[in-house]
């Protein structure tokens, strides 16, 4: 298999002056890799041409790929068509397909083209236009030869995330796909895990995410959950399906006691959420101290009959004042224990305001308004279930890290004791 | 003046296989700007010794200073000190000073250095080390001589966000002010903002953002509150705050209806706190529908007697129901105006139980799950804000935009309404 490697550049004034943060090139990196190709550098410049036509020149240099993003817009800020042809040494000419192609954009709209929107049509001698489902800019795929006669490729695509990723994922993956490994096909499958930190989960992984592997294992972790996305490349689609199903049985036997669903965007609330649907069960948060996340994530899972919400208060006084129940005499030992009821009667009354089934409690969030960026040690927090029974299970755990990632990861660690405990309760 | 330019270079497999967003380089690249230094490119490679080397040289080449983060670390991934010696053509030599440092900070804890840690101790001949006070790690300021006999200056800061911009202020910024405008000094304020989109507010501010107006006065935007931070450069400290003072009321005149208070973490519920504790007075939020992100803000200030706390229900039934209180009956003609009472018994029952003089409620987030990353239409949400004296005061607005920031939006909103209410209350 030869190892093609590639360069991206991010184009943009509001990237270089540090404005805005370039989201678009790891999400190309991530792609990338999936394709079999090494990326070797990133490059970002400005609105100015000088430094485009430089950056260009460099990356068909050194890199057999080269994508950007950025810049093709209808504005005399947009360089990357001139750039592209200048750092080719071509000139500029009229595509009367595109040309069209954006005349009808405006006129569905009942508009008509601006003339400014001409110079999206233009094109370095020799390029082919990229198809922009979403917006008015073709994309520019343009083939250089270097003095050695060996071969770049040039993809430009739309800064903006949206369409740069449709037209990554329609044309540009499937023309990289061909000229690596033509013929082929490429799937994909995520998986998400909580409850182990990266260099743990790395190492129960172990030779699976080696980066030559097939299907490889990519991991990424976003406020402490882990996601796996197996990427299998074969002849025929059953064929990486089946690859990805071997893969994912090894990797369940390996980390299966972390798993809690498919998907990018799955998260342990929406397995949650599945499970009291289910059960046709109806779910209270009560979240004790400095942060009350899990009251905005269950909102947030719409307008979902199993969520009855959410209660933040600042600590288990307020709890006792709201509910005007005493919090019941515990000793030392039962303290995140199962025999810890100190909130029983708390839970009572919140599960008849709240109409609800299941109460999870959070004890407490720790304040981090003093921390000001430094890692914060870890504190002890109890988490407590209460299901339809009304028995409760404690647990208290030591949770710290750095600030930002401090209240999501406790708020995730509840989350999986009541995944746990739904688990448990018949459905 | 003259202007200096620079290259920033970000170091780390982790970067470059887009497993890890970089924000270390767009808060350089702001920065620089504020010293009155042009960035015109980003590079970014991973661990691999000829990447760095190359990007080492094309920066040396083609910019003034050259800021590097990342690949300072005690293991064999960490190439930084090797490729900025082989990029300038010089041999790495040990710093006496640096490696007694070094043993020092293990020391403290007790420990011996590991023979591994060495290697940080090590310079390209010539280079001196950059203090850092929070890691072992120190940076590398190595300056060189192009074939031109034109200068170039290299800074090499850990990737550690926390110690990069420590390193980078404590000394990096000295020294480039000393390059660029010796002996002068830098002052800083920032300034924010809510109720206005970015380019309205470019509008309003006109050439006061001009790149070359002294004080410099730099936008950003962050899930739409506007900063925009003052940079003053003069002969004195005193020259600067007076320089900062008279841009700070020029900015009031034009956009003073929008401000809430001044520095990089303050945010509207910080002036809310602040209010409340003048008065005296506690808060409960109420969110209703498929967000409640002012529970969690509001909790996140810390041990602050004055939040009373947070509910979060999926609607106004829900809302009925926990308070077992009737919505009053309202005309069409009076929803979303100060004769929009139809919450007034749930107010005051919620005010009871949590034990408030001040009650905010959101009603309702939308539902974005259907989204999928498009930008969504604008929907009608109504706030209420209802006082001590237990008076309601309700608008409507209608608020879209991109996904990832309509529910913060609306949420800050909402707290710009409550602002506005305990503004004119008496404290």
């Amino acid at each position: 298999m030869s190892h093609l490697n590639a360069e991206i550049i991010a184009i943009g004034d509001e990237m270089i002056s540090g404005a805005r943060i370039d989201t678009n090139t790891a999400w190309l990196s991530r792609r990338l890799a999936e394709l079999g190709v090494d990326v070797h550098y990133h490059s970002t410049v400005g609105d100015t041409l000088s430094h485009n036509t430089d950056a260009f020149r460099i990356a068909v240099r050194r890199a057999d790929i080269v994508i950007a993003t950025g810049g093709l817009g209808p504005t005399r800020d947009d360089l990357t068509r001139e750039a592209i042809a200048e750092s080719l040494g071509r000139p500029l000419q009229l595509d009367e397909a595109s040309l069209k192609h954006i005349e009808s954009m405006f006129s569905v709209r009942g508009r008509d083209m601006p003339e400014r929107n001409r110079c999206q049509a233009m094109f370095p001698l020799g390029a082919s236009p990229i198809f922009n489902p979403q917006g008015t800019a073709p994309g520019v795929d343009a083939a250089a030869t270097r003095a050695d006669g060996t071969a770049s490729r040039i993809f430009a695509l739309p800064g903006v995330p949206d369409e740069m990723k449709t037209m990554f994922d329609a044309s540009v993956a499937p023309a990289i796909l061909s000229l690596n490994h033509a013929g082929r096909h490429i799937r994909h499958s995520v998986m998400k895990f909580f409850g182990i930190g990266e260099s743990d989960m790395e190492e129960r992984l172990g030779d699976m995410i080696d980066r030559s592997r097939q299907p490889r294992v990519g991991i990424t972790v976003s406020s402490a959950t882990i996601s796996l996305r197996i990427s299998a490349m074969a002849d025929t689609v059953a064929e990486c399906d089946s690859m990805i199903a071997s893969t994912r049985k090894e990797i369940l036997d390996r980390v299966g006691d972390l798993y809690f669903g498919d998907g990018e965007k799955f998260e342990q609330q929406h397995a949650v959420e599945a499970m009291l649907k289910e059960r046709q069960q109806r779910l209270v948060v009560i979240e004790l101290g400095n942060a009350a996340p899990l009251g905005d994530w269950l909102a947030a899972l719409g307008d979902s009959p199993v969520i009855a919400g959410g209660l933040s208060l600042a600590d288990s006084g307020e709890l006792a004042r709201f509910t005007r129940q005493p919090i019941r005499p515990t000793s030392a030992d039962a303290e995140g224990s199962d025999q810890d009821t100190r909130y029983e009667d708390c839970f009572r009354v919140v599960r008849e305001h709240f109409n609800a089934d299941w109460v999870l409690l959070v004890d407490r969030y720790p304040d981090l308004t003093a921390v000001d960026g430094r890692v914060t040690p870890a504190v002890p927090v109890t988490f407590q279930v209460s299901g339809p029974n009304g028995q409760i299970v404690s647990r208290e755990s030591r949770l710290g890290g750095h600030p930002s990632i401090v209240h999501p990861r406790i708020a995730k660690a509840a989350l999986m004791l009541l995944r746990n405990e739904l688990k448990q309760s018949a459905s």
